[in-house]
C-alpha cells in the first residue's frame, strides 16, 4: 500500500493547480521534482533528500523551534520568541535583557542558555514501520498493541543512541508509518544576541497572528561542545562546534513572486480529523482552555503588577499563555467561520460512500471508522478530568513531585522497561526541568495557581473524581476557604519549592521518597496508584486508536488520492519542507501587500510598549538612513514578507531559503486566517509571515552594531 | 477682521491640492464653489447655501445624530445606532426588537420613539456676533463677560422661540462668533425600520472604527405633528408632518473616485486647540476616563450577565460606554503616533514669530495666548473633582435629585434670569430624562455605580474636596465597608428610584423640596450651595477664556491664511457640509479598497454575535441574489464604502449625497485613523464610511420584505 501512495502523490502532483498546501517530507520531493522546478526551485531536489547535506544539514532543531547553522563557528540564527527562554534566563529586574537586548562583543562574553535548551542536528531518518509494528496482529488493539509498539520503539532508541547522539521513534498518520530520527544532540548552547524587545517583539499580543507586520522576530545562539568535538553540558572551556553545513546569506532578499521554501519542525497539524474531532475542539477544547488561560493570565498578572521580579519570572509563560489565547481564538473564529465540522463531515460521508462502492476488503475500513468513534467517546468521558490534571502538572510543586517520584519508581526497573520520558536517557531533561523552575516559579503564584486548579477538580462529576484527591481534601472539597489552607498547609510543609530540595530529593530512591516527611512528596506517594492507573486506561484507549486511526488513513489517502488531493502527513514534529512564492492575500475590502517596510514601523511607533520603538532605530529609520539594505525593487526598507507556505507552530525560527537554498529570512508566524489552517488549509488566505533577512541585517549593522556577526557571516561590508 | 476671512477663504482655496479636510459652514460653500466644480459637484453651490431649498430643506438633526426626509409623508433615514434609543425603548427581554429587529407595515403599526426623541428641522442660520459680544469691552473676561454673553444669548433665543420653534445661539471658534440657528422641533418621532441588530450593528464593538467593515446601519424613522401642523408630543391621532423637500434617491450609487458630499451636525472637533491641551488629553484625559469606562463597563456587564432585563435597560448605554472606550483609545493611540504635542508646539512656536514679526497690535495677540495657558492652569488644579461630580451625574439617583432640585431653584427666577438649560423651554426635556430613567436605570446597579464614584471622591486631595459630601460621608471618607452601607441607606430611604416619585418632585416647589424627608433629595439640598459655588468658579473661568480664546482663534486664522491652509471652524454640532470622493487609503503592507461586498459578509460569518449574519441573509448572500442592486462595475453587491470625508461624532446618520444631491449612503463611522482627526486631520489616512444604499435597499427588498418603504421612497421595482 506505501508504494501505491509514493507513485499516486508523483501522478496526482502534475495536475494539480497550486501546491502551497503540504508540509513535505524530505524524501517525498523527488517525486514532486517538476512541481518545484515550475515553481521556480533551481536547485536538484534530491540535494534536498541529504540530510547531510549542503541545505538540510544546516537546519537543526532547537526543541519547540527551528533554527540554522550560519557561520562555521556554529553560529545559529533563529526567532527571538525562539531564544525567548534563553534571553530570561539570563535576566533580572535589574538587568533586563529582555527589554534592553543582549550582544557578545566576543565568544567570551556569550551566555549560557538555560540547562535544558538544546540543539539538535538530524543526521538520519529511516523507515521503521515493519520493525515496530509488523508483527502485530492487525486485529489486536488497546494494551497489547500499546505496550508492544512501546516496547519496538524503546528497543529501536536504545539500539540507535549513544552518547551525544539521540534517537526518536516518530508516528506518521497517526500509526501508519514509523520513522527513526538520528539526531546530535549539542547540551552547550549560548545567548550570542538579541535585539532589544521593541525590535524583536515590535507590535507584542497585538500584532501576533496579524499582518501588516513590523516584528525583528531573530536571535542568534551558538552551539559547544567540548574539546574533543562531543556533546557536554555547558563548561567554560568548551568550543564552538563545527557543522558540517552552514547557510550562505543572500543578502539581496526576495521580491514578490519569487520562489521560496521554508525547512522545519511543524510541530502538529489537524488535517485529517474527523467532524467530532473539530466539533469537540470548537464546543469543548478551545472554549475551555481560553476560560482557563484567561483565568492563569489574571493570576500571574496581578502578581507581576506588584513584583517586578515576578513578572520577570513569568514573562515567558505569559508569553506562551497570550500566544495560545489569541491562537485558540484564531482557530475557534476560522473553524466556525469555514463551517468545519460540516465540512468534515460531507467528507466523511463521502469517503464511507466511496469505500461502500469500492467493495472488497476496502468497504471493512468503513467499519474501523465507525470503531474510531467508539474510541473518541471514551476518552470524551474523562477529558474534564484529565485537563485538570494536566493544569496541575503546570504548577512547580506538582510537577516536582511527580517528576521525582515517577522517576525514582520508574528506576526500580531495566531500563527498556521503564516508562517513555523517565528512561536514563531522559534523566539529564528532568533534572534540568527541576532546576528551571527556580527561575519560572514564584511560590506564592506557584500556589494560587494550584488553588485554581484545585477549583475546577472539585466541580468535576462524581464519576471523574480521584479517590485520593478527595481523600486529602477531605472537608475542604466543598469548603473553599479549607481549599485555600490546605494548600497553604501543603506549601508551608514542603521543601520542593526549594531549588536544592528538588536536586537533592531527585536523587533519592523510591523507598526514600515513600518514607519522605516532605508534604509535596506525601501528596505525589498518595495519588500516584490512581495517577498510573489513569496512565493504564489511557494507553488502553491509545492502543485502540493506534489500530484504528490507520485504518482510517489508509482509507482516507486512497480516497484523496483517487481526488487528486495532496497527500503529505499531518505535522508531527519532524522534519518538514514547504515551498510556494512570495505572495499577499485579499479580502473582501482590502489588500494585503506581500511586503511591510521600515516606514510602517514609523507610523506603528507610539512610544510605548508593545510600540515603543527604541529611539536610534526612529531617528534611523525617519531619516531612511537603510546604507545597502534597501529592496532593489522598492526602495524601501524590507521589514516583514508574506508566503504562502504551508507551516505551524515549530516552524518558528525556520530559515526562508531562495530557490539556490540561500537564507532570505526566517518563519516566525501566520496571517490570522492561518491559525486554523491546522485544520482546513485555504490556499487563498493562508500565509506565513518571515521576517525579511535586509531587515536582520540593517538591524545588526546599523542600530545595534554587530558588525563582529555580519563580519562572521561573512555579509559584512 | 471677518470679511478678511472670507475673501481670503476664497484667494487660499484656489491653490489647495486636496480639499478634503473641513467641515465647512453652509454660508462658505459659494467661496469655494470652484474647488466643488471641481470635484464633481453638479449642483450650483449656492443652492446648498438655502437652508430650506431642496437638498438641505431635507436634511435634519435629530439631537447628537443627523437624518433626513426621505419621502413626502416625513419619513426619515438615519443609522441603526441613532435609532438605538427608540429600537431600545420599546424592547424588553420578551420582545427584543434590538435583536429580532421591527418593520412597521403601516403607519398604524409605527412605534412611539422615546419621549425625548426629536427632529430638529433648521430654517435659519444667522450670524448675531455683533449683538452678543458687540457691546462688551474687548479688555473684560471673568463673570462679567460669561454673564453679558449669557444674557444676550438667552435674550436672543427668548425673542426668536415660539410654540414649535427652538432657537440656539451657537459659538464658533471659542466665541470669535456666534450664530443664532432656528429649527422647527417635531416631538412625535416614531420608529418604522430597524433591521435585525445582526445587520444593523453587524461586527458590533470589534468592527466598530474598523475597515473593512460591513455593517448594515441604518433605520427608519417618522416625524407626527399635530393635525394642524404644529408640533406636539406623541398622540395616537398626529398626522405625518410634511416636509417641504425630501432627497431623491439615486439607487445606482456610486463607484470609485466618484463625488460624495455629506451634510449633516458634526459635534466637536480640537483641530486648534492648543499644545497643552493634547499633551492633557494624551496624559490625563483619555487614560483617566478609560479607566473610568472600563470600571463602568465591568460593573454593568457583571450585573447584565445574571439579569437578561438589566442587560437590556443598559443596552444602549454599554453600547454608548463600549463606543467611546475604543475612540478614546483611538484617539490616544493617533495623538500619541502623529506626536501631536509636539507638532502642535511647534505650530505655537511659529504663530507667536509670525505675531512678532508681523508688529503693532498683532503682536498683542501673542501675549493673549499667554493668558490663555493660566486659564487652562486654573481648569486643571480642579479637574479630578470635576470628573468625579460628572460621572456621579451619570447615575440616576444623584441625576435626578440634582434636575429636580436644581429646576425648583430656577423656577423661583425670572425665566431670562433661569440657568440656561433650566428654563421653562428645557423642562420637557428634564421632564423626558426624569421619566427615562424608568428604561435606563436599574436600580441596583445604579447604587453600584454610586459606590463607584464616591470612592474615586474619597480619593481626591483635600484642596478638591467638598465640604458638604465630606460631612454626608462622615467616617465612611475612610472606611469603604461604611461607604458602601452609606449608599445602600441612600438608596433605601429615596424614593427617586421609581418614576412616578420623579415626576411628582418634579412638581414640587423649592421649599417643598427643602423640607423633603427623603434621603436623595436631602442629599442634594445639602451639596446644592457648593454645588452653585463651583458653577460660579467655572463661569468665571469660562469668561477668561471667552475673551481669550477668540483672539488666539483671530491669529491662528491670520496665520492659517497667511499659509494657504485651511479655515473652518472646529465643529459645534451646527450644520456642516464636507465634500470628497469616494476612495480607499493604503498602509505599510496593506492597500484598503473602497468599497466592501456581500461576499465580505459571509467571509466573516461565525454564526456568534456579532458575526451572526441573519440565516435568511448568508443564503441570499451566498447564492448572490443580489436583485438589481449589484455594483454595475463589479457585480458585487456594495455594502459599505469609504470616502476621504472630514466627519466626527454628530455626523451619524448623514446622507452621504452625489453630485447631483441624491442619496447614496448615510455615513456612520470612520476607520481607525479618523479618530485622532479630531485633533489632527490626515487627508492620506483619514476617511469616512459609509453604508452604501445598495445594501440599504438590497436588506428592504430581500431579507425584511419592506416594500411599502421602498414604493414610499419611489425606489419599488
Amino acid at each position: 500500500m506505501r508504494r501505491v501512495i509514493a507513485t499516486a502523490v508523483a501522478a496526482c502532483f502534475a495536475t494539480l493547480a497550486t501546491a502551497d498546501e503540504g508540509m513535505w517530507q524530505p524524501a517525498q520531493l523527488p517525486a514532486i521534482a517538476g512541481q518545484l522546478k515550475q515553481r521556480g526551485l533551481e536547485l536538484d531536489p534530491s540535494r534536498l533528500t541529504d540530510l547531510t547535506g549542503p541545505t538540510m544539514g544546516a537546519v537543526v532543531s532547537i526543541g519547540g523551534c527551528t533554527a540554522s547553522f550560519v557561520s562555521a563557528q556554529a553560529l545559529v540564527v533563529t526567532n527571538h520568541h525562539c531564544a525567548y527562554g534563553a534571553i530570561q534566563y539570563n535576566s533580572t529586574a535589574e538587568k533586563n535583557l529582555i527589554k534592553d537586548g543582549f550582544l557578545a562583543r566576543s565568544q567570551a562574553d556569550e551566555l549560557p542558555g538555560d540547562p535544558n535548551q538544546r540543539v539538535y542536528v538530524t543526521d538520519e531518518i529511516r523507515d521503521i514501520t515493519r520493525e515496530i509494528v509488523g508483527r502485530i496482529d492487525p486485529k489486536v488493539g488497546g494494551l497489547e498493541r500499546y505496550n508492544a509498539i512501546d516496547k519496538a520503539q524503546k528497543a529501536a532508541v536504545a539500539k540507535c543512541e549513544k552518547p551525544g547522539i539521540k534517537c526518536d521513534v516518530y508516528n506518521f498518520h497517526g500509526g501508519y508509518s514509523f520513522q527513526l530520527v538520528r539526531q546530535r544532540e549539542i547540551k552547550d548552547v549560548r545567548l550570542v544576541y538579541a535585539p532589544p524587545s521593541a525590535i524583536g517583539k515590535f507590535g507584542g499580543d497585538v500584532d501576533n497572528w496579524m499582518w501588516p507586520r513590523h516584528t525583528g522576530d531573530f536571535s542568534f545562539l551558538r552551539a559547544y561542545v567540548a574539546k574533543d568535538g562531543s556533546s557536554r553540558p555547558y563548561a567554560k572551556d568548551n568550543v564552538p562546534f563545527k557543522p558540517k553545513h552552514v547557510l550562505p546569506v543572500n543578502a539581496a532578499g526576495l521580491e514578490a513572486g519569487d520562489f521560496v521554501m521554508v525547512a522545519g519542525y511543524p510541530g502538529r497539524t489537524n488535517r485529517y480529523r474527523l467532524a467530532e474531532e473539530a466539533r469537540d475542539a470548537i464546543e469543548w477544547q478551545y472554549p475551555t482552555n481560553i476560560r482557563w488561560y484567561e483565568e492563569i493570565l489574571g493570576i500571574i498578572n496581578r502578581a507581576g503588577a506588584q513584583d517586578p521580579a515576578v513578572a520577570v519570572k513569568y514573562a515567558s509563560g505569559v508569553a506562551g499563555y497570550n500566544n495560545y489565547l489569541k491562537n485558540f481564538r484564531g482557530q475557534l473564529e476560522g473553524l466556525t467561520k469555514a463551517r468545519a465540522v460540516a465540512v468534515k463531515a460531507a467528507k466523511e460521508d463521502a469517503l464511507t460512500q466511496w469505500l461502500q462502492a469500492q467493495g472488497g476488503e476496502t468497504a471493512v475500513l468503513a467499519g474501523n471508522i465507525v470503531e474510531l468513534r467508539g474510541v473518541l467517546a471514551q476518552q470524551r468521558a474523562v477529558r474534564d478530568r484529565d485537563l485538570v490534571l494536566g493544569y496541575l502538572n503546570r504548577t512547580g510543586l506538582y510537577n516536582s513531585a511527580y517528576q521525582i517520584y515517577r522517576t525514582a519508581i520508574e528506576r526500580t526497573k531495566p531500563d527498556l522497561q521503564r516508562e517513555q520520558g523517565f528512561q536514563t536517557r531522559d534523566e539529564a531533561k528532568i533534572e534540568g526541568t527541576l532546576k528551571q523552575w527556580e527561575r519560572r516559579m514564584d511560590p506564592a503564584v506557584d500556589r494560587e495557581l494550584f488553588v485554581h486548579f484545585l477549583r475546577g477538580y472539585v466541580k468535576l462529576p462524581a464519576e471523574q473524581r480521584i479517590a485520593a484527591l478527595d481523600t486529602w481534601l477531605g472537608a475542604a472539597a466543598g469548603d473553599d476557604a479549607a481549599l485555600v489552607r490546605q494548600v497553604d498547609a501543603l506549601y508551608a510543609a514542603t521543601t520542593l519549592t526549594r531549588v536544592e530540595e528538588r536536586l537533592k530529593w531527585f536523587k533519592a530512591t523510591r523507598s526514600e521518597i515513600e518514607a519522605a516527611d516532605d508534604a509535596g512528596l506525601k501528596f505525589m506517594v498518595a495519588l500516584m496508584p490512581e495517577l498510573l492507573a489513569i496512565e493504564q486506561a489511557r494507553k488502553q484507549r491509545t492502543g485502540d486508536e493506534l489500530r484504528l486511526r490507520p485504518r482510517y488513513m489508509q482509507a482516507m489517502i486512497a480516497y484523496n488520492l483517487s481526488l487528486n488531493q495532496p497527500v503529505y502527513p499531518d505535522a508531527n514534529s519532524s522534519l518538514r519542507v514547504t515551498f510556494g512564492q512570495v505572495q499577499g492575500f485579499k479580502k473582501d475590502g482590502a489588500e494585503f501587500t506581500p511586503f511591510t517596510s521600515g516606514d510602517g514601523i514609523v507610523a506603528k511607533t507610539t512610544g510605548k510598549a508593545p510600540f515603543d520603538t527604541p529611539e536610534n532605530e526612529y531617528k534611523a529609520l525617519v531619516a531612511r538612513d537603510y546604507g545597502s539594505y534597501a529592496s532593489g525593487k522598492s526602495g524601501a526598507l524590507p521589514v516583514n514578507f508574506l508566503a504562502d507556505l504551508d507551516i505551524t507552530g515549530g516552524n518558528s525560527g525556520s530559515p526562508a531559503l531562495d530557490a539556490q537554498g540561500r537564507l532570505v529570512g526566517l518563519a516566525f508566524d501566520g496571517n490570522w486566517d492561518s491559525i486554523s489552517g491546522d485544520w482546513i488549509f485555504d490556499t487563498k488566505l493562508t500565509r506565513s509571515i518571515q521576517v525579511d533577512v535586509r531587515y536582520m541585517l540593517w538591524v545588526m549593522d546599523k542600530i545595534d552594531g554587530a558588525q563582529n556577526l555580519l563580519r562572521e557571516m561573512g555579509v559584512a561590508r
